[in-house]
């Protein structure tokens, strides 16, 4: 039974997608003599705990019943009042708990708090969907440093256009449409230059209006047109990323256009990513999907910034050696340098294959 | 029931594989008040049918008894009577057919016969299973032209090479092993000159000895050292094809060592694949196995004589614009005139995926 009710407690969780980053999404399930009378989630970053509104949804006295929540109640003030001493003074029996709190520094502490007030307490169930859940949080919060997802839609052939530049659309709608999706997952969205100077896309998200989802763009020379469409949309936040080599006037012009400009050591004449990435997760963005070109993506496979990748692969060929590869720049010398992916996992969206996986270390 | 013993039926067919070329792969099962009192399988090209072989085999007299047989009986005398007439003189009850003859002329005309001498006949139980099984000899008997399967290994992102030129191996051992049983399934194997000269490979099945392996190689230019493993291995066959423009000493030298030389017309100086496969199956070959360099498998394609694909493909990202793609020549210009892939199936093999699909027509 534990299992089941984490189950529902993690559906809950799911709810939060899109709107708490960079917090964990939670949810939380009250259950007392095998009938649940209360549920809550962490709904929006900032605002109530799953426990707390697990407990102000409940339909009757939560006293000697029993709650499931995924991640370990905080036993901080940070926002709101620490979660274990609502579960305390409300006179829970037991508590179960899909996970340990990630940071080192307070791991396990709510649960020894627990015990010392005579609550029984049960920790691992479903743990591994739990930590999936928040596999961005739990990088984040232990290094902060974001994590990298890569996705690419392409053609069995590991194709992005036709050698006469065609693109769209590779991959399905259905594809197109799940994308969307990841990208609600995500705090930012990161392109290369010469995608925005070739394809001029919006970035946004069109799930929850998108509005947390900033754009990051990769521009070691500030190529970047100032009419482009990701820096004049002016709702959504821009983030443009060179190096301090290049041009200070055009730095500044950015700048006065409500851009924020983020200076990093070059590589090459290149934005250091591993740079970039420490400079990024100090503007306390947890997450990065990078939705580069080719040549921003094999940089970010060089340079091991990437945690894991998700493919669209369309069952199409398209062929020639010098057609846009999804995964382009020099390429690894050996075999032996190439990129690992462990843990993979394949499904099937309309006619596509979806194809994820975890870089292994 | 009848769908119980034509699985065996099919179970004993695949048996066959690797020696029955150009004949269909055919399994029979004979049944008595429930019990199998005889099994047989068409064995070896040019040797006894599998219906004959399962009333040889039976251990009661076959009166009165129910045959599975995944292909219609053959009605002709060909180098064995035929055995339509066995299953008459021999007195069966009922005899159920996985799929009816390919060939037009004489599809339909067993059973009619059968029907005429009071024999109850069901056609099509696993048919669709009995047609892939034989999708080889069905093309071929139907058209003259031989079944095309393109292989290749590669990484994730579609390239067969680092672009340093390792490329052993990007694929695991159980896929190395796998594509061997698929070797083995094929009664040639064709690779690009370029891969003779770079690889020097040898080509041959390491199942069932792989004497039916037969070697060809598309060389527009005359271009294969003599020294090449595929033509020095004389105990199995190879076959150049090259175009009426090339070097005419070289040619008289090649068939001197015992080696087939087919001239076609040339499309833009180089062998015309069209051509090339109706030849090929001029010489009794019902099937060939593309295991060519990026350069062949985009010409292949592109000429439409591929039938079917199969991609084996490693959890591994190799990268490079320059590296070498599966998929290469000049690839296709736009994306509708791309190959597009139906009846796709997926499975794991080791750490790889395995993708199968169709060409669509």
């Amino acid at each position: 039974m534990d299992e089941k009710y984490m189950e529902i407690a993690l559906e809950l969780a799911k709810r939060g997608i899109g709107k708490v980053n960079p917090n964990p999404l939670v949810g939380a399930v009250i259950v007392k003599d095998n009938e649940i009378i209360g549920e809550g989630y962490h709904e929006c970053y900032g605002e109530a705990h799953a426990e707390r509104n697990a407990v102000k949804n409940a339909t009757k006295s939560v006293e000697e019943s029993t709650i499931y929540v995924t991640l370990e109640p905080c036993a901080h003030y940070g926002k709101t009042p620490p979660c274990v001493d609502l579960i305390i003074e409300k006179k829970f029996k037991r508590v179960v708990i899909g996970m340990l709190d990630p940071n080192e520094l307070v791991s396990g502490k709510s649960v020894e708090k627990l015990k010392q007030h005579g609550i029984e307490v049960v920790v691992g169930i479903k743990e591994n969907e739990c930590k999936e859940l928040n596999e961005i949080f739990i990088k984040y919060i232990t290094s902060k440093i974001p994590f990298v997802i890569l996705k690419s839609g392409m053609s069995i052939d590991g194709k992005i256009a036709t050698y006469s530049g065609e693109s769209k659309w590779i991959t399905s709608k259905e594809s197109r449409e799940d994308s969307q999706h990841l990208r609600n997952r995500f705090h930012s969205i990161m392109v290369g230059v010469n995608t925005v100077i070739e394809d001029n896309p919006e970035l946004t998200c069109r799930i929850n209006d998108g509005k947390k989802l900033i754009r990051i763009i990769v521009d070691s020379n500030l190529r970047i047109p100032l009419e482009s469409k990701v820096l004049t949309n002016s709702d959504k936040a821009a983030i443009v990323v060179t190096t301090l080599k290049s041009d200070k006037e055009k730095k500044k012009k950015l700048r006065s256009m409500g851009i924020k400009v983020i200076e990093v050591a070059d590589k090459d004449n290149r934005v250091n990513l591993k740079e970039l990435v420490k400079r990024v997760g100090e503007e306390g963005i947890d997450s990065i999907l990078i939705e580069g070109g080719g040549t921003l993506n094999f940089s970010a496979l060089e340079e091991r910034i990437v945690d894991k990748v998700r493919f669209y692969i369309a069952p199409k060929i398209i062929g020639g050696q010098s057609s846009r590869n999804s995964i382009a720049g020099k390429g690894f010398f050996k075999l032996d340098d190439a990129v690992r992916l462990e843990d993979i996992n394949y499904r099937t969206i309309g006619e596509d294959l979806v194809l994820e996986g975890y870089v292994a270390k």
